[in-house]
């Protein structure tokens, strides 16, 4: 998989994603993650690639020109492009949809993709209009840039990339697997500061490990992020625990 | 304003936000951003932190004396561990509550603030109920690990942060503003690729311009993130203005 990252800070985005996990995925070609400067696409002898807004107000505004030309150049470089097709393109913005698991599973079935990083208050509306296919937004916060934004959305992309991952069952056992958070997790030693670890994960027992963590899910769910919880898909029984642990926590 | 990051990747931190703004923030002595190596304080030879989950599962887990020791070797660079008091610490978690910009805006009040970035499948579950005051998510998304959360939090905490943009104005009128998505917004030319910028916004008017600019905003939040909507404080003639701009759009 190729993303194209359109910036005004490519070394950030290089140098963000090009250590850990990602990064090693990168060397062993499984991906390609490309930095674009948009002021190497500026039309004035200065590089600028802002001025102000119309009708006025604080700060500046990225400018039309320089952002399609940009977008030109790496169209001349996605297979989409080279055939005339207008290739995804994703607006990071808090005007977008909010990115979730969902969406990344989706973006993960693409070739390539495009993100394009505004700065400053923004970019010219105009230019936005022509090239965007998608306004993704990563949460209700306000960000200095686009950069960080489009960094967590690859990585949050490209670990569904198969191979991405030493070990491809991670990416399926976690949080938000079926709408729910995950089970505390303990390593050695067992006793650590007086704490246990719950007896039951040194059983060998399977089933009931499982069963139990399914139900420390269930719980954390209820507890955090109840939103979460009516989407899950639970059974009988752990629905019947549900309703149990929910009268003894209004008990207590 | 200091952020301490407890990570294993710390150049990753740093180099992710040492560009843009922050790190101009940084270099004007308004914030620092200190990332400690959790590696280093690995209690063997081979410096290695994670190990095998009890109980089975995919993938290693990071064990809790490194995290520990790295803990107490921050809390010694803060000032409410030198006083012996409990600094106020986040584990960026999917399990956390949902980052947003009233989180941020509280956190920003915060001289100091400690962030812990997990890795693998997580942290042992007993030092995070040792040390963590917060959890935060910042989103309904699997990231690889928690530095680009962590990333995330100090960019949306450091901007607000007097001084650190360029323009006060600039952190006051923006999205999430009382609910609403920002207005369009055009720079020069005046026509660009056949399109004109709303002469509204060329007139100098800017009584009508601020109206223009509001209606935008509610339009676009309604059509885009009618969730925002309902918490927006709108005026009488605004909330006609919507009902009419809803009718309308039902009709076509």
């Amino acid at each position: 998989m190729k993303f194209h990252i359109m910036t005004l800070f490519p070394e950030m985005v290089e140098q963000g994603l090009r250590t850990s996990i990602i990064g090693r995925a990168e060397q062993k070609g499984l991906l390609s993650i490309q930095a674009v400067n948009i002021r190497d696409y500026a039309f004035n002898k200065h590089q600028s690639v802002d001025d102000y807004p119309y009708g006025g107000g604080a700060g500046m505004l990225m400018q039309a020109e320089p952002v399609y030309q940009c977008y030109k150049a790496v169209c001349q470089e996605t297979k989409e492009g080279l055939e005339g097709k207008k290739p995804r393109l994703v607006y990071l913005s808090p005007q977008g949809r909010t990115f979730n698991q969902n969406i990344a599973e989706e973006f993960a079935q693409e070739e390539e993709l495009i993100l394009l990083c505004g700065h400053y208050e923004g970019i010219d509306e105009r230019v936005l209009e022509e090239i965007v296919t998608d306004y993704v937004s990563i949460g209700d916060y306000v960000l200095t840039g686009g950069e960080l934004a489009a960094m967590v959305m690859v990585d949050a992309i490209a670990r569904l990339v198969p191979g991405v991952l030493h070990n491809d069952v991670s990416a399926e056992f976690e949080s938000f697997q079926d709408h729910l958070l995950e089970y505390p997790q303990y390593s050695r030693p067992e006793i650590w500061h007086d704490k246990q670890v719950p007896p039951i994960l040194l059983s060998g027992h399977h089933a009931n490990i499982e069963k139990w963590r399914r139900e420390q899910s269930i719980i954390r769910t209820a507890r955090n992020r109840p939103d979460l919880l009516e989407k899950a898909e639970l059974t009988e029984k752990e629905q019947k625990f549900l309703e149990e642990y929910r009268k003894n926590n209004l008990q207590s």
